[in-house]
């Protein structure tokens, strides 16, 4: 079950911290990497965690028993269609997007028969960092990575799958892409489209930048997440497209009543819905103890 | 200029740190707290950050120099209504709420002939925790306080406040009350009614504790501000109000025309949203490059 060969199609922050992981761990023999940015797998050579590269996902992959596509998940059907006839035999492919139905799709209508050995896949970790230099080889360490099967997956590829993640420490959890991207739009998506809105609406005042000035560390930690990758969200957003709409047409209507019951002086109400809120947020489970300064 | 009696009326984060910033400066003789709830003056008496208490606030400010009023926001006005007829000639009263037009109408209504030395004061800094035991003396270090004094404030009033704040660590500022409202709003209110909204959303929702289950640092992060106490948020909510409900307003229409671009599938819009947000976020002044996982 070890990887003799593993193609890393994306050498950025997610990619990279698998690959880091993996070598650490003695996990797989050699690592090739591939991006349409030749200096990014430079770079990628340089700190180490692959052992050589191409420039072309068609050419990484060949000979390669395991292929991780982690590139943003607008771009993943393009590597699917440009990977498919140069697979081996017996090569396992996963992914990494934070949308699941869609990327499905994608590789669905693009890998053909080597479609039953895509396993899809979502480590839910990250930062807001991203590039080559970003990655960390304990980034899931305890993690959750969420794998999707569906019918037609073999049951080996993804054993095998599994057992990658477990190796680079993370806690392996299966369910449908349906609830996946349901769950992913409720509690990664929606807070990031906050955060972008929170920020923009700020940017974009008349006197934004003195507002800015005031942003406590309530505002920073609230906002944090729109450092994030442009592009990677413009993706994310499109990939996850129907149950994002859904989640913030729900999150549109707690607001206006929110909204409502403020505009009211309803202090009933909002006591209610700031104490549900509260013990919601008491409860996460891990809930870090540290206390931000806003 | 130095503070010979303080009273502190309200023993919580807010005035506790301050209380404890001022005796660590030597910035103040007495301070004498005051609570509705007798059990906290014990704790802050047993802490060391007051010297002595009175569970009635108007016994409290009996031949103090300087009034702290450090209630939640709601509480103010019936607290300047009872101490109004025991304050010394030349007391000087501040106040630290989060929005400052509704307090300086309630203090305007109540103080009578003293309101020309009361000097409205909100220090812009706090954790997510409340509490007679949550307070740290050094909460204000290098923090800013705004005051925004009113056309009756006596400049002598005012100086003493500002030199109270210094000796606590702060940096003060000066601005009217409604540009202060505006800029909490959107700073620091209408994140926090997103974060509320975010959490609520969750733990509202079918199948909700699986959900928060999945929820990541980014997550957390964004909602960390929701653990704090639901009655001081519906107090600042209400005292707000008009300018909160307004900018709530401007971003129900940022989010809308988030969702609209997510829904169309414009993928440049929605590029060009999160890189202005992402250009203002890394912008913040101060901002700390800690990174946080999701």
């Amino acid at each position: 079950m070890r990887i003799e060969r593993l193609a890393l199609i994306g050498v950025g922050l997610i990619g990279g911290s698998l690959a880091r992981a993996l070598k650490r761990a003695g996990a797989c023999g050699e690592i090739v990497g591939a991006s349409r940015e030749e200096a990014e797998l430079k770079q990628a050579l340089a700190l180490g965690f692959i052992d050589r590269y191409q420039v072309e996902a068609a050419a990484a992959v060949t000979g390669a028993d395991m292929v991780v596509v982690a590139t943003p998940v607008g771009a993943m059907r393009q590597v699917f269609a440009s990977i498919a006839g140069h697979l081996a035999a017996d090569a396992v492919i996963t992914d990494v997007g934070s949308a699941k139905a869609s990327v499905i799709a994608d590789a669905r209508a693009t890998l053909g028969g080597a479609f039953a050995r895509f396993v899809p896949g979502h480590p839910i970790a990250g930062t807001e960092k991203s590039g080559v230099e970003a990655g960390l080889a304990d980034l899931y360490a305890g993690q959750r990575v969420t794998l999707t099967p569906v019918a037609e997956t073999d049951t080996t590829a993804l054993a095998r799958v599994r057992a990658m993640w477990v190796a680079a420490g993370a806690v392996v959890e299966e369910m449908t892409a349906e609830l996946h991207d349901e769950i992913l739009a409720r509690t990664s998506h929606l807070p990031h489209m906050a955060a972008f809105a929170l920020v923009d609406l700020l940017a974009g005042a008349d006197g934004g930048e003195q507002m800015l000035r005031f942003a406590g560390g309530g505002f920073r930690d609230l906002t944090r997440v729109a450092s994030s990758s442009p592009r990677m969200w413009r993706d994310i957003a499109l990939a996850n497209r129907q149950a994002l709409v859904q989640a913030m047409d729900a999150y549109g209507l707690r607001w206006q009543a929110l909204r409502e019951a403020i505009a009211a002086g309803d202090g009933e109400a909002l006591e209610r819905i700031f104490a549900r809120a509260k013990q919601a947020r008491d409860s996460l489970p891990g809930n870090d103890k540290a206390t931000s300064r806003r």
